[in-house]
């Protein structure tokens, strides 16, 4: 592990930048959902339970400026916009499902906040 | 992909159950700080970088109550507490590292919050 200059362990920078996508709510599921080929805001939004429109929408948003998300308007009538992950979020897929097998087994049930 | 009633595909429960736990910011980095072998408050809080005490002993209980963190009180004096990683806390260590790796090549800097 790296060390800062008073000698005190410090955070891998890597693994800090990782957790800057995948540590915030709802990133986690919204790139599963895409990685099965999911592609409407509306069909990510119902995959999603509990996610609001405003916080998908900001969400995508993040995700396509980190270059691990598509966004293609096709100009209609209707317009329609298909979200679609980059080689790089697909990258992430595998290591989802990784983390979700480790989950079905190791816990119970989902993480309750503590306090406030 | 399971699917609800009306047909509509849903993100899988294993994987939602996983981001209960690791979508929630700084849990990644203090699992990972304590796979480093780091087992006190102070050595972990120094290692994650901006995270207040508060939080850190909210994220500590909320660890220890999944059963991926174990707490032990040595009486003193002074009394010290040590946290370790579980058998099934210590399994995720390998797969965060493997996201850092994903991220040391795939994200250029920290994911910005968009809007609010």
């Amino acid at each position: 592990m790296p060390e800062n200059d008073d000698e005190t362990p410090v955070c891998d920078t890597a693994i800090t930048l990782a957790f800057s996508v995948l540590g915030k709510r709802w990133n986690g599921m919204i790139l599963s959902v895409l990685g099965t080929g999911v592609t409407s805001f509306v069909g990510v939004r119902k995959a999603v339970s509990g996610i609001s429109d405003t916080v998908l929408a900001e969400r995508l948003l993040e995700l396509a400026e980190a270059g691990l998300v598509t966004r293609a308007v096709a100009e209609g009538p209707p317009v329609s916009v298909r979200y679609e992950l980059t080689t790089a979020g697909a990258e992430l897929v595998p290591m989802i499902s990784q983390l979700g097998t480790w989950a079905r087994r190791n816990l119970a049930k989902p993480v309750e906040r503590v306090g406030r």
